[in-house]
This record gives structure tokens, sequence and C-alpha cells, in this order.
């Protein structure tokens, strides 16, 4: 919505046997995102429970603006997105195939399950050194395992005078779908404006995947899209992948994605 | 700490099966107890669980003020505490005993075990009605089911210059344990200044219990207390329970409440 974040709290439900050096791991963790966008655990609860239970809420500050909701999308205001879209959900599909371990471009192999988990260097790097690090194929992976949301275009887009906005989580056409029915609106999409890298289609070749489809249905990369006024000038981190429309619903290529979904319509 | 509450944010975790009947109950209750105090359910999120898992993070306003910590209590101050301290404990005994169904007062006995369910009205009361009808024995159950937490008084005590405050969760030895430990001073505690009503007294003859364990170690009232600048003039809600004092600890009648808990010190 906009707002700057400050603070999270934590409610954790854990199990007596749950081990330290894992609260440990779990507790960095909250502390390296955090300190991604200079926020802090502010408090929280815990309490016993069968089940490991991670509740987190994450609060942040307008600084006097409105909220940016999903309601302010008008006819003529373009659709973009920041962040990455396809990446968390082929690094899925990569983990659920068994090809962990494929061959990197340099023929080496990646075969260690960790080697993308940040905490290994024992601290977060800063949001955006992710792309040196989690090269290629691997990357995928890491992107499952730790997405890297595109934290503070969020503030940017509000200052800019985005009309609504959300983070992709479901899905780019399912959420960009709440945006048209809370606007009224319809969304066209332009398939074409989406980035899919190298390693993505080379590992939807061996998995004999199409990687459109992780772009606009996989859930996971927690990027951000907004609709902008036409006339905004948009920086870099923001790419514009389709347009607000009259009618409703979202189409791609001028075909309207139904209740059924994406996979109705695969081109 | 003071705030004035604004909104709380749900997590919710369902198992698939859990009944929509139940569902409505569980968010009835919610917009009660929030109406209570003029807040609402501002967002929150669900997910699928094996169990049900309700994670509620209440956020409150201090309109400028600075919070009310654990750590301002400083030897001179009084101690006072404020809601009803041992009803949900003699509540929680009574049920697990079997004798919820004992006779009133008026020799009627009182076997629906929802009688002391706010949501059978259909609405939930104001606070401070419930001493008229939740009477009695029953009543006491009902403080276990149902806890009142006297909501006003914590901004009440914040503008009266409280200098240290909580709410009582874990039983008031224990949580003005925390006062004293954060504050680096001792707190005596007079154990004849507490209330305890004639029907605790009847249930504890019937349990073989001592009421004074339930008022200072029952946890689930969700009672505030409180420590203030012995010149501050006291709201007839605050009642005056002991004070602070240099040293450590928590006495009770001048014997200091161990790390074993106040069994060890009964009188």
């Amino acid at each position: 919505m906009g707002a700057d974040p400050t603070a999270i709290v934590v409610g954790l439900g854990l199990p007596s046997d749950v081990g330290t050096g894992w609260l440990d791991d779990l507790t960095d963790g909250f502390r390296d995102e955090c300190d991604l966008v200079g926020a802090g655990v502010a408090g929280g609860d815990t309490t016993r429970c069968d089940l490991v239970v991670i509740s987190v809420t994450a609060l942040g500050d307008l600084g006097g603006r409105a909220p940016v909701t999903r309601s302010g999308a008008r006819p003529g205001d373009v659709v973009a997105v920041a962040g990455r879209l396809g990446h968390a959900a082929a690094g899925l599909a990569l983990l659920e195939s068994g090809h962990e371990g494929l061959p990197g471009p340099d023929g080496r192999r990646r075969d260690d399950p960790r080697r993308d988990d940040p905490r290994r260097d024992g601290r977060a790097e800063p949001y955006g050194s992710d792309e040196r690090r989690e090269d290629g194929v691997a990357g995928l992976v890491g992107a499952h395992r730790r997405p890297r949301p595109p934290y503070p275009c969020g503030p940017q887009a509000a200052a800019l005078g985005a009309t609504a906005m959300l983070d992709v989580s479901d899905g780019l056409l399912q959420d960009l779908g709440h945006v048209a029915r809370a606007s009224g609106v319809g969304i066209a999409l332009d398939p074409g404006a989406f980035t899919v890298t190298p390693e993505m289609e080379r590992v939807a070749r061996l998995l004999a995947a199409d990687p459109l489809d992780w772009v606009l249905t996989g859930g996971e990369d927690h990027a951000l899209a907004a609709t902008f006024p036409a006339e905004v000038r948009l920086p870099p981190a923001w790419t514009v992948v389709g347009r607000v429309t009259g009618g409703e619903g979202v189409q791609v290529s001028g075909r309207t994605v139904g209740q059924g979904g994406w996979d109705h319509f695969r081109m």
C-alpha cells in the first residue's frame, strides 16, 4: 500500500522439542530480512504448539499519504511490475523435479542444497546484490527458497502516484484479477513485455514447461504490481506489462483469463 | 502500555473441515470484543492448517504519550490493580472439578454450560455490565470463559502518571516479578488488600483450595497491574495492593516469592 516498513511482530507456536539452533536460524532470518528495510522485530508472543506456527504482522508508516489500495485503477492507466516474476516458480519446479543439482552454464554441478541459503554467509546481503550471487539456474532455486521482494518499490510507486497496487502472492493473473474486480475495470497484458531469463528458458526446456506459465501464475516471488496514470515516467525498476481498459477481467493477448485459470489459454 | 486500542489484525489457520457456524461465532466474538473499545478488525490473513491457529495482533494509539513499560517503577511508588483477579482461576478449577453445575446461592442449579456465553444474547454487553449478569458461582466460570479485561483502565493509568504497567496474564506474582526485574526494584504486597468475593470463598471451601492462590497466581482474568507515584489519587477502578521497595523480587507479607513460585509460601 506504499507504506515504509517500520516493524514486525511475531507470534510463534513451537513444539517443546524444537532445536535452539533452528530457532536461532529463524530469528536470524527475521533480523536479516528486517535489516533490508530498516525495520525491526518490535515484539510478539510465544506459545507451545504441536506444530511450528509462525504468524507475522508487518507494520508500516504511510507518512500521512493515503494507502494505495486495489480499487483505484482507471481505464487508460498502465500496468507495471517490479521485482522478479516466475523465478520462484521455476525454482520450485526444479526442486520438485529432482533436478536441483543441474549443471550450471559453466558445467560445474551445484549440489549443495544450502548453496543459496543467504544465512550461509552469516549475514544477508543488501537488497539488489542477489543478482550477482544467485546467478544462473541455482539462482532460481534460491529465488524460491528466499524471495527478494522489491521493498523500496512500494513507497516509490506511491510517491509516483500509483492508482492501485498489491504484491503478487497468488500469481500475477489472479492478483491482477483482484485489482480488476476491486476497481471495476479490465486489464490487458502483453505477454511479450515480461522478462524471461535464459536460465528460465533452459529450465523450461529441461522440464518441458512454458516459462510464461511461471511468470503469469507463479506466486512466491512477491513482486509488486501497480497501475499508474499513463503520463507517469516510471523508473527502471518498473516494467510496463499492460494497460487498464474498460470492461472487466484480465486479458492476455486479447484472450480473457477465466475462472479456470491460465492453463486453458496456453499459447 | 497505555495506548487506546484502534484495531486488531487476525491470522487464521483453519482445517478445511471447520464449520462455517463455528467460524461465524469466532468472527462475531472478534467483532463484539472490538466493539467494547471502539476498535475494529483491520485485516489479516488466512491459511489452511491441520490445527485451528488464531494469532491476533492488537494495535493502539498512544496519542503522542510515551508508552508505560515495565521498567519505570521506583521505590516509594504504590502498586495497584484494576480488573478481577482470581475469578477465572476459580472458574477453571470449578470446570476441572466437574462442579460446574453447582447450585447458586438461591438453590437453583445452573447446568447450562452456555449460560455465561455472552454470545447467547446476540451481542456482548458493554464493559462493566457483567457484574450484574455474571453473578455468583456461575460468574466465576463465565470469568474463565470470557475474560473481561478492564480496557479503559490502561489509558487511564497512563494519563494518571503510572510509572510501570502490564496486564496480568501469567499470574500477578509472576508478572509483578517482571516489573521488579525490569525496574530494578522490590515489590511488597499486602495479601489483605485483595478482593476475595463470597463466591470465591464458597468455591474454595468446596474444592479445599485457598482463594488467595487464585488471586496471586491465576492468569486468565487479564487484569492490569501498575505502579504509581504515591501522591497520585487513584480512581475507584484501581485498588492499592502493595508498594515498591528497594531491593529485589516480590514479597507477600514480608516473605519473598522465589523461583519455585507461590506454593512454597502458602500461609
